[in-house]
C-alpha cells in the first residue's frame, strides 16, 4: 500500500509502497483509512526539529494519528468492535496495566505507542489501533468531521484544564488549528466572549470568523494588539496556542487576578516570567497536553449534535498520493486544517 | 405612593396608598421602581399557603422581590452607587457579619431581611435596598431584561448546583419561569441537548419552543412521558422545578448512574424515594435555593452580551394599578413572566 | 480445595471440596489466598436476601470478595504482575471496553464480573483476578492488612463523595466496618472533629474508640442522641453506614445549610424524605457505592504509611475450615472483621 | 502610646510615643492588642525593600498585621462584636461593596486597607480593625496561639491552592513560618509524606522536627538535595515558600506528571521556566498569596481542637519595648516565630 513515512533521522519524508499490516494482536482493530488531517506535530517531524528522538530506534513509521475509517478485521479477543462499523481512533490509547494506569490516570500511560508516532499511522490505506481507544461513529459524522475529532479533543482538553465556565471572558493566543478547537470548546463550554489573535494570519482569522467569532486580532497590525489589551484585558483565562514563548507575558498581563494561563504550544525555548505578579496577582500557569479518553466521548456526542459548526475548520482535502502537497499548505499560512483522503475518493485541492 | 401589600395573615392582597420611604440606614439605597416581576412565591403569599408564617410579625409588607429602577437617593455610607444609576438589586443581600456571613458563606446569611417579602418591596414606586446587593446595569441591559435577572440567578445557581458540563444531556421537568430559566443556563453551560417537560402546558412550553427548545414534553399527552424516558433516558441531569413530589422518581429514573437530580420546587408534600437505587446507581439529590452574589454579576454580564435570548420569557406587562390582574394572568397556565410598570410608561396588557 | 460456596438459590452456604481453577484466560492471574475479609454482602447472599437474584444463574459460587495472596500463574498477556508476587484485587476490576469503560467512567462498567459474586472468589485457596486489578503490595503491608483494602477503598470513596476539607465536622451513623473505614479516612482527610454513633453496640464503639475516635454514641443509650444533635448538630457532612431507613432523618437533622448526607447502606425499604428541607437548606443526599481505581492505590499507599492504625478492625481470624464459624461471629455484634485465613498458619480465634 | 512605626520611606524602624486611636467608623471596633507576630514583610519594610512604595502617602504607619487582643470599644453601627471579647482580626478584610467584592471574590478587594501596612497596626498598644473580619476566639484559644491565625491562614490558603488530597506526597521548599504553616496544613489535609527543605537552616529544621516532620532536609549540607530527589521525587504538589527564584526550578523537577507547584514567596527577581516541561508533563504552578474570609473561620476552628500541635512555631516572647531585638531574632536563623507582646505581662526573652 502507498504510505507516507519517516524513513531517517534526518529532515523529510517518503512517500513510498509497503506492505499493508497483516497480523493483529488480540486487542487490536485493523482499519481502513477514509481520512487522516495533517498535524503541526507531524511538520515538526518532517522538519526533524528537536523533540523527535525518541522516533530514531522506530524507524521507519508512517505518520498520521488524527484519522477515521472503517474496521476490516479485528483481534481474536476485540469485542466492542465489529468488522464493517465506521470508526475514529484515540492514537494514544493507554496500555491498561502500567503503573499510571492502574493508579487512574491513563492519560500519563508510559506505554502508549501512539499511532502515526510510535507505530504506523494514518497517512496510509489500512492502519491499526488499540480496541479501548477506537470509538465507533454516529451515523450523523461523516469521515472528514471524524477525523478532527483528535485535534478537537486537545483543544477540549485544554478548556476543561482551564476550567472554562458559563460567562467567562476568554482570549486564545494563535489561531492555527488547536487555537480554533479552543475557542470552539471554550464557546461550547459556556465562554460569553472570546477573542482570538494571530499574528500575520489574515486566512487563519478569517476562518476563524466564519466559525463564529468576531472579536479576532491580528497582532502584526498597528494597534490590534493595544485594542486587545483594552477589551480583552482582565480575561478569566488566556490560552496559549502558538509556540511562540513570547506569548507568556502577553497572556498573563492579560488575565485578571486569579485568572489562569493554559499553555498548549510546543515550544523551542525557555521563556522568563516575573513571580511577583504570579503571587501577588494569584495567577496559574497550566500545562496542558493531548486528551482524556472522557474527551473523545464527548468531542463525538458533540459532532453528532452540532457537527456542522466544526466543519469550516477544514479548508483542504487532497489524496494520499499527494500528501506531500498537503504538508506544503499546511505550513503555509493560507491553510487550516488539511485533510490527506487515501481512496482519492472525495479529494480536492 | 401606590403599593400591593399584604396586610393580614389570610389570603388575599390590598393595593392601596402608602407613604413613600423616606429614611435611609447609612447602607441603604432608594430606588424608583422600573418594572417589577410576580414570582410563584408572590402567588403563594397571596393565597397565603404553608411556609409564609414568618411573615406575620413584620406586616403590613409590600411584596414584590423582581425588580429593576433607578437610584435616587443614597445613605450616607454609600460609596458604590449614585444617584441616577439605573439598577437592579438582590432582594437578599446578605448582612456580612453574621456567622455564615463571616465564614464565607453569605448564601446562608441569617439577616437577610429579603426585600418584598420581609421588609417592603417592589410593587410600589419605590423601594429600598442594601448598597451591597445594588448591581448598576450595562447600557445594553434595560429595565424589563433587568427584572429578569433574579428569577435567572435562580435558575444559574440550580445549574451550577447540578455542576453542568459541555457536552451533557439534561431534562428539566416544569416549564414555568425557573424552568425556563435552567434551560436556559444549561444550555449556555454547554448542555448538547435539554429536554423540557410540563403538564397540560401548551402556551409555557410554546415559550420554551420560541426561546430555541426543541425537545418539550406535554406530560398531559398520550406517549409523551414514553418518547420522553427513550430519548432522554441516560441524562447526566434532572432539574425538577415544578413543586409536585411525583417529579422525584421520575427524576430518579430518567439519570444515568451517578447522575444528579437537583431540587428547586417548594414542596408542600414529603415523598417516597427507593434509597437502593440511590446507593447502587450512586445518584445525587441536590436542593438548590436562591442565588450566590457571584450568579448576580454573571447573569448581568450574560445578559449585557445575550440579552434578547431572554425576552421571550416575558409574556405579559401591566400597570400597577391592574397588577392584581397580573397575578390572575400568572396563576393561569397562559402567562409566564408578567411585569408590573409602575410608571405605567410602558404598559400594555 | 476447600471452598465455601453458594450453590442452591436458598438460605445458607456449603463448604466443599472443589477443583481448583486450572485454566486462565490472556489477562488473568492466579492468586493463592492469604487472607480473606467476611463482609456483610457475604452474610446477606448466605440469608439469601433480596437483592442478589443475579447469582442464580451463576450458581455455584465461592464466595469471598475481600482478599490477599500470592501470585502463584498468569495468562499468557500478562505484563505487570509476575509470579511469586504479594498482591490484593480489586474485585470489579473494569473489562476496559464496555460503553462506561470507553467513556471514562470504568467504575460503571457493565461487564465487572465481581470475584466472589459474579465469579469464584476467596474463601478457597486459590482465586483468579483479572490483571487490571490485581495491585502488588509493598513490603510493610502484610496479607491481613491487605485483606483490608477491600472495605477500606469502600469507605476512602464514600469520603471523596461526601467530599471531607480539612477543618470539617462529620458523623458516621454505623459502627460497622464500613463506618469504621469511613471514619478513619474522614479524620486522614481532615475532619477536624469525627463522631460515630452505633446501636446497641458496644463492642463495635470500643473498636472505634481503640482506633482513636473518643466521640462514639450508642443511641439504644437514653440521652444519647439528645447529645449527638447537641454536640454534632450543624454538622458539615454525615455518613450513612448502618441500612437503617431510619438513618435519613437523623443524618439530615444533623447537617448545616448546605450539608450533604452520603449514603452507603443497602437499604431494604424506602423512606420518606421532607423535600422542602432539602430545597431551603440546600441539602444534598449523595449514593456511594463500591470504589474506583484510583481508591486502591491510594488506600495501598496509605496503609504502607499507616498501616498499624487500621489493624485494630481485625478482631478476629479463623482458618477456612471454620469459616461458617467465622459468619456467625461477623453476623454478632461483638464482632467487626473476621479474616478467613485458607491456609491455616497464622489462624486463631 | 508606644508603637514600632515606619515614619520615612527609607530602611529602619521608629518605636515612640504616639496618640491612642480614639475615633471610630461605625463598622470598625478598637482592640487592646495582646500579641502580635513579626512577619517577613515587616522586616522588607523595615528594610525598604522594593514592593512597598504603595506606604509613602499613608507614611507613618504603625506596623503590625499578625495579632491577637482584647475589644475595648465598637462603632455604632457593629452588632457582631462586644466590648471585651478576646479576639483575631482578619487585617485585609474586605471592604464589601467594590467591583470585586461585589461579584463574590472579596479576595480580591481593591479597597482592603490592611491594618499594619496600609493603616496603623498592631505593634502599639491599641488598633482598630474592620467589624467583618474580626472573628471571636473560642476559650481554648489563647492570644499567642491566636496571633498565628494570620500566617496559618496564608499556610491553609497555599494547602487550598494546592488541592492537596488524601494520600498525596507533598515537599515544601522553605521551613519558615510560611513553610511551617503549609506542612502543618498540608499534613491535615491529609498528605500522606510531606518533607521539608531548608538552606544552613538547622533550627528552623529542628522546630519542624518538633513539630513531628522527620522528613526535613538541609539543601547547605551534601548529599541532601539527591537524597530529597530520591525519595520525594514524583511529589504531587511542591510548596515554594523560600522567596529565591531557584526553588522554581527544583520545584518542577520534584512534581509528577500533571503535579502542582505553588508559589508563595515573595520574589524580587523573575526566573527562567522550560515551557516544553510544563506542557508535556501537564505541570501547573500557582501563585497563592494572603488568605480568604473561609480561611479565618477554619484555621480558628483548628486551633481550637489541635491548638497544642502548632504551639512549637512560637520560639520567641518579647515586650513591646524591645521589639527591635524581636525583629533582629527574626532576621537571623535561629528564630521561627517573634511575638511581641505589648502588655509585657508574658514577656521573657
Ligand atoms: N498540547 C498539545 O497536546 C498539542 C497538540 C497539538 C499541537 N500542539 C502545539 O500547539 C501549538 C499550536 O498548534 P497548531 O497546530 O494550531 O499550530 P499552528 O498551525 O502552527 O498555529 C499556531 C498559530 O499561531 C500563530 N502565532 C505565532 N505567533 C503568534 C503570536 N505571538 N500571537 C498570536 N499568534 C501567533 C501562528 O502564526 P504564524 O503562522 O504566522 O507563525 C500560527 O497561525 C503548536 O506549538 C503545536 O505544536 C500541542
Ligand atoms: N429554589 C428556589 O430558589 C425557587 C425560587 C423561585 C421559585 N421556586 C419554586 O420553583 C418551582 C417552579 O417555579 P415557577 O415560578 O417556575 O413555577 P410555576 O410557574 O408554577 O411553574 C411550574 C410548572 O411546572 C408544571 N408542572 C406541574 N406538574 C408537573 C409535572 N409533573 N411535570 C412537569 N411539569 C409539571 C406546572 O404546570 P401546571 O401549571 O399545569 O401545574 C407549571 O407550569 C415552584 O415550586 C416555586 O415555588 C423555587
Ligand atoms: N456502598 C457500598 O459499596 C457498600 C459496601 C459494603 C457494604 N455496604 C453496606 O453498608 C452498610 C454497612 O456495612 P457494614 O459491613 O459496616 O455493616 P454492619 O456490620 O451491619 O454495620 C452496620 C452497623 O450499624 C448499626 N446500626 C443499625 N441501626 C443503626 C442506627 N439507627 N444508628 C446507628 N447505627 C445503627 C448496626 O448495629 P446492629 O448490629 O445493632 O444492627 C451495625 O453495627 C450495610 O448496609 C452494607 O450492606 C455498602
Ligand atoms: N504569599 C503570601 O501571602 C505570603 C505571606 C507572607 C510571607 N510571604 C513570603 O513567603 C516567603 C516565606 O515567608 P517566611 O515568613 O516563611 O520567610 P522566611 O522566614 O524568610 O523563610 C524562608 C526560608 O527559606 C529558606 N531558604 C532560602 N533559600 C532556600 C532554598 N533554596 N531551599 C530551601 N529553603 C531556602 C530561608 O533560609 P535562609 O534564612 O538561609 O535564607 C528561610 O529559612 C517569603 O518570601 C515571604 O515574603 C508570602
Ligand atoms: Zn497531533
Ligand atoms: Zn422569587
Ligand atoms: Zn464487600
Ligand atoms: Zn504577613
Amino acid at each position: 500500500m502507498l504510505a507516507l513515512r519517516k524513513t531517517a533521522p534526518a529532515p523529510g519524508l517518503e512517500l513510498l509502497n509497503t506492505s499493508q499490516p497483516d497480523k493483529l494482536a488480540e486487542n487490536e482493530v485493523m482499519i481502513a483509512v477514509a481520512a487522516a488531517g495533517v498535524c503541526g506535530s507531524d511538520l515538526h517531524v518532517d522538519d526533524w526539529s528537536a523533540g523527535y528522538e525518541f522516533m530514531v530506534p522506530l524507524l521507519p513509521v508512517t505518520l498520521g494519528h488524527e484519522f477515521s475509517g472503517r474496521v476490516v478485521a479485528v483481534g481474536s479477543a476485540v469485542r466492542s468492535v465489529s468488522v464493517g462499523q465506521r470508526v475514529t481512533a484515540w492514537p494514544s490509547a493507554p496500555c491498561g496495566v502500567c503503573r499510571a494506569c492502574k493508579t487512574g490516570r491513563p492519560q500519563n500511560c508510559s506505554d502508549k505507542r501512539t499511532v502515526g508516532l510510535y507505530r504506523d499511522g494514518a497517512f496510509a490505506t489500512h492502519t491499526v489501533a488499540r480496541e479501548s481507544g477506537v470509538f465507533p461513529l454516529p451515523e450523523s459524522v461523516d469521515f472528514e468531521l471524524a477525523a478532527l475529532v483528535e485535534p478537537l479533543c486537545v483543544g477540549a482538553r485544554a478548556v476543561n484544564v482551564g476550567e472554562i465556565r458559563q460567562g467567562q471572558k476568554v482570549v486564545v493566543l494563535g489561531p492555527g488549528t488547536i487555537g480554533q478547537a479552543i475557542a470552539l470548546f471554550a464557546r461550547l463550554s459556556g465562554a460569553i466572549s472570546v477573542a482570538v489573535a494571530g499574528f500575520d494570519d489574515g486566512s487563519r482569522l478569517s476562518v476563524l470568523n466564519k466559525l463564529g467569532f468576531e472579536d479576532t486580532f491580528d497582532l502584526a497590525e498597528a494597534g490590534s494588539a493595544d485594542e486587545l489589551f483594552q477589551r480583552f484585558g482582565n480575561a478569566d483565562a488566556v490560552f496559549e496556542a502558538t509556540g511562540h514563548a513570547s506569548s507568556i507575558a502577553d497572556g498573563l498581563r492579560l488575565l485578571r487576578n486569579e485568572g489562569t494561563l493554559v499553555l498548549t504550544g510546543i515550544h523551542a525555548e525557555p521563556t522568563t516570567i516575573n513571580l511577583l505578579e504570579i503571587v501577588r496577582r494569584k495567577l496559574q500557569i497550566r500545562g496542558s497536553h493531548g486528551s482524556r479518553r472522557e474527551d473523545w466521548a464527548r468531542v463525538i456526542d458533540t459532532l453528532e449534535h452540532r457537527g456542522e459548526e466544526f466543519r469550516g475548520m477544514i479548508t483542504h482535502r487532497l489524496p494520499l498520493s499527494r500528501a506531500l502537497e498537503g504538508f506544503a499548505l499546511a505550513r503555509e499560512r493560507s491553510a487550516s486544517k488539511v485533510l490527506i483522503l487515501p481512496d482519492e475518493r472525495e479529494a480536492q485541492s
